[in-house]
């Protein structure tokens, strides 16, 4: 890891400096077990009370909240870094001190089976026992990990990561900048039966998959291709481990879908997205800009634009809050139904009578 | 493709057509995108309006529906494909003009490694880096894709395909014309553990898996062997990916199981169950015949057959909708009660006294 | 498999003998089909009626419960096995007749690729187009199956299982006498970016992971490395298929946790937590000791120790059931509220007026 000055720091994170320029730092921590020769982070302001005592170098902070707190005795000074965006200052300490993971170019392997035909771009890695299959296009400075296999006529764009096990079925296209995590598989053909006389008859499915530039797919997510029309991963989108998404959906740009969601068939979303752990969509929904989905989420209705759901089924965050603290005093309402019941029974006529 | 006339197709799908039988077409599309020498389908009878539109050469309809729309001015004519089971027509239209994916006849690859006591039938491919273990039985026609593993003792019917990652523990069975998909596992042990003094002990798995004839399995399925007795799915059972099935499992004929499905161990299926995605099914539940359950259902006691169930926990589908309908509304009629204990208060004598 | 006499059994298991020591049984199998030459469970009491026409040789049963039944006329005679854990002596029974799946020595495969630098101890099997990379560590009698891939500088200790597919990520560390069933991935990144300028920028995740001693992990989960310090799961854990652990989780000793299970990031459990299917946890929460989770749960507050919670949210499993059961009345409730409104109208001075 290398060794940067505060000064230095600041520059890099576009951050104002409150403190020594010329002390170094060499790595990033926490508050709580960073050391002297490291930098942290104030993310949320509820534990600016580890400003105190913390025995970080300088801290990334928000600007003005330097004044709220009073160091602990006796601990050397601390310096500060102010960001608007605490967050991506962070990031970009990280990157600098720790580094994205570095990929070895180890060339093409012996023991890889690249088809007569693909056509591979400068400075492409093959590892051992990866396949890359007829009319692929890959494109330069790629790295693929063992035992991928890339079926016929898929395109690979420039500076793509696939680690091991990842599948693409015949026919899709990975845009730029794409990283695809172990085992995840592309272009798998979608759930599609039509039943005549009890039996399931396969629908084909000659459509194929769009991955646009810039994107990232955890662990063991499932990607299917279009019924007909190409299913569609916008640029930007980030996708967590374990997620489905349908044939003939359209993920827009810059979308969050964080691990075991299931995205059904011909479902859209539109930009910025942000769908949260093991939510359900069902097929052929339009999920607007902006719209966020809280975990676990089942979403049966379009949503408005901008708003945030949550729930099965899923509904305008603030009511399903109010609908779930009713829901706890269920018991309750109950008991005062009852209670009512009998309180009218003795007010009413007949009982009076 | 293949270039037919629509009296060819008519001929084909069984159905009934109305229009010139000599136009020919060469794809499947929707009604939106259709060119003229396509053919389209309306499966859903609130899409008629475009059939008012459509550029297509034909669409398959239900019979009578033709009758119900004004074509636009200006736009070539509109033949028509009657047939009852539409979505049936569909599939068998898409089979003729686009087909299932085809296989290449790899042959035996010798960067494959295949035991010497392990028979394979006629005609079978195994592409590179696919394992075949002692005692295995392949079929004819099968594709054994890249990174395949098939433990020991294992058996495959003929005319299946097992796609790259694919893993078979030992003494799998695999019966004809099954599908499985990349990176699904057959054959891992049952989670059983007994715990004594702090450790849980695991428990031997020594059943096995059997799956029978013409069963699709998508993508990183995960599919159990039996604890003694063999899990067992049945003809025709359909399962989509990221699908859980645990332990001594008797799956039915000709299910439905969608994606990211949890079947607990010794739970039982009927035939022809429709299970939607996410759901979880508790252990040794027995779901009879016809039954359907809807997306993300936590499924806790036994269904009648021929039921549609849905929620957490599960029960009858008008019922939870009606449920739900009042849950919405439970911020409501919390005030209400509110307000009627304050009306009561008044009214009591008490109050008046 | 081997035979063994009752009496002999009985001291395996420790075990009571009430009946013929000198039979001789062979296997384990259900009360409903065993035969005269296999041993049975009763594991739950409302089975016991099976203990009347079982034909098994000898039943595994609590202490005193034999009483509590008559034989059928004409069977054979039944001997008992009393153990105070039942299921634990039947794991041991499970073991002594049937045993663990056994894993042939196959030494080092020539087509596998093994780093120079990488150590391997005594006794280790790595099958064909296994991958092991730079530095990495691999302790004695490991089995390493087809297709598995270990990245740089990650180590593997003692007497553990790769199953196929199975990747870990650089600089793993796995414990002794670990079990990796097929295409589970461990030390992936976290899922983690810094939004800026409409860009999702990636936050290195330089952390590790660190699986303890006796743990068994299912098939296709998704273990994740720290963004710091390292993801740790504890000594004997038992993790079940499709599981997600997210980055920086702490998970504490003896844990069980079942499949399709998502743990969010910083999540940390106690000891002896179970957590059963499907259950999400949000990030940052403590699951303390002995906690018990339901199926299908979304936990979003810390419990209290050794409760029993379900839900989502997740409450403590009592007051839930109380609200499922409320909430199957609320058609009925919101009548009954209707009901009491008329009547109070009807009641009310105005009305009467």
């Amino acid at each position: 890891m290398p060794t940067l000055s505060l000064a230095d720091l600041a520059t890099t994170l576009n951050a104002t400096l409150i403190g020594d320029g010329t002390r170094t730092v060499s790595a990033c921590n926490t508050l709580m077990d960073a050391t002297p020769d490291q930098i942290s982070l104030l993310h949320n302001a509820k534990y600016a009370k580890e400003l105190e005592t913390t025995k970080a170098a300088a801290v990334i902070v928000s600007p003005g909240i330097v004044k709220s707190f009073t160091r602990a005795p006796g601990l050397p000074e601390l310096a500060f870094l102010e960001a608007k965006n605490t967050y991506f200052a962070w990031q970009q300490a990280m990157v600098r001190l720790h580094g994205q993971r570095t990929h070895q170019n180890v060339g093409i392997s012996p023991q890889a089976v690249i088809h007569p035909t693909a056509k591979l771009g400068h400075n492409v890695s093959v590892h051992p026992f990866a396949i890359i299959g007829e009319n692929v296009t890959i494109g330069d400075n790629v790295h693929i990990y063992p035992h991928v296999t890339i079926m016929h006529d898929s395109t690979v764009g420039n500076d793509c990561v696939l680690y091991p096990h990842v599948t693409l079925y015949e026919s899709c296209t990975i845009g730029n900048r794409c990283l695809i995590n172990a085992s995840t598989v592309v272009g798998s053909d979608g759930f599609a039966y039509a039943q005549a006389n009890g039996i399931h008859h396969k629908m084909p499915q000659p459509g194929t998959i769009i991955l646009e530039d810039d994107i990232e797919v955890g662990c063991h997510s499932v990607l299917e291709r279009g019924a007909l029309a190409p299913t569609r991963i916008g640029r930007g989108t980030k996708i967590g481990g374990h997620v489905f998404i349908g044939h003939n959906c359209q993920i827009g740009i810059g979308n969050i879908i964080i691990s075991a969601t299931c995205i059904s068939g011909s479902a859209n979303t539109g930009k910025y997205v942000v769908i949260a752990g093991q939510v359900g969509i069902a097929g052929h929904l339009d999920i607007p800009d902006f719209v966020k989905i809280g975990a676990q989420s089942g979403v049966m209705v379009n949503p408005e634009p901008n708003t945030e759901i949550v729930g099965t089924p899923a509904m305008e965050a603030g009511l399903m809050k109010r609908i779930v603290l009713n829901q706890m005093r269920l018991p309750e309402l109950a008991k005062r139904i009852k209670e009512l019941e009998k309180q009218v029974e003795k007010l009413s006529p007949k009982s009076a009578g």
